[in-house]
């Protein structure tokens, strides 16, 4: 595999401890998360929205309504995807050294606007099953007019960073002796129980691969 | 209170009906996020970058490093905060109509650095309550060095979009029909179990306003 890139934005001047250049950690951090925020510049203003996504090999794909500003702004112009997963609160003795450990991948690139029909659907494949994975297969596909109503972006995963921060408190010297607790709080993202659509034909259980994803 | 401002950018062309005008729903979901996605324009470019915040009135506070380019970036140039909470995922009969189930907070405009000393210690205070409140009074406070290392962002919320989408799916007529499970599946964001750090001082409990954040 490549080596994520080390341009002057990707290198981590101020913290290098927390950078790896593992091309792998980008893809689990990629493929752990449900949306991106995606950055662009709309008349010379920064922009960041929230919107879901999908890893192909080293392709990124994003869709949104061929309407969406958001997108209109992305072809042909830089955006930057940034995916965090936030793990948990660093409580520390010291307000100076609370921390946060968390997971994040920063991804820099132009994209392509996708034209050819078949990968547009493989990049909305690749969105649907990033979401919700077994899905594609069962629901309705796309029509042509449905098609023509959504724009994919691909973005290259060329220029990427990734920044983790793991473990427990840092704290100075002298403040171990202080009576204050000390420790992480973790998080996580889990999958409540699936609520059925309230007109939900009878007799239509929860799909194994729907199921499957519930938090016990 | 005042409605929350409506320019071009924040008024909604797509989706209008996800839009709210409710200052209160704002707050709200600022005050529930832990971290925001913060964008700058360097040099032309998009960056998005995770950071802490907290929210003191109609003011957002975020800090990091003195020399954190992010920060570098923001006093004097506009920036874009994004706050957002995935609420669900949105299964439907046909993959067009998927969807998800999320709140999200976009701020834009131009921040002010925190010179004033009491100030800027309001600020720090602000953002560690939204990630641990109660914490402030327990740990060690910043000494005059350790504040200078921090730099603190004031950002008014006077242009602020809001948009939530929740509920179930909205399908076309014709697929109703189909045998295709439809529904939700919540997703949340919780809290484990407390770890101490592994060199901490004997007989320090797990303090109440951190044990109580525990989701049981």
């Amino acid at each position: 595999m490549n080596p994520l890139s080390s341009t002057a934005r990707t290198r981590l001047g101020r913290l290098p401890e927390r950078s790896t250049e593992d091309r792998s950690v980008l893809h689990e951090i990629l493929d752990d998360g449900m949306i991106c925020h995606l950055g662009v510049v709309v008349d010379g203003s920064p922009r960041v929205i929230p919107t879901a996504y999908g890893r192909l090999g080293d392709t990124l794909y994003v869709h949104g309504s061929s309407g969406a500003s958001s997108l209109r702004a992305g072809p042909s112009q830089e955006i930057c995807v940034t995916v965090t997963h936030l793990d948990g609160l660093v409580i520390a003795r010291s307000l100076f050294h609370h921390s946060i450990n968390y997971r994040s991948a920063v991804v820099y690139g132009t994209p392509r606007l996708v034209t050819d029909p078949d990968e547009k659907l493989t990049g909305l494949r690749v969105v649907t099953e990033n979401l919700t994975p077994g899905q594609w297969d069962v629901a309705r596909k796309p029509t042509r007019k449905e098609m023509a109503a959504v724009s994919v972006l691909a973005l290259s995963l060329d220029e990427a960073s990734v920044k983790v921060r793991e473990g427990g408190p840092s704290d100075d010297d002298e403040d171990y002796a202080l009576g204050v607790w000390a420790g992480v709080v973790p998080i996580y993202q889990t999958f409540g129980s699936p609520d059925p659509d309230p007109v939900l034909r009878a007799g239509i259980p929860v799909p194994a691969h729907i199921a499957r994803r519930v938090t016990s």
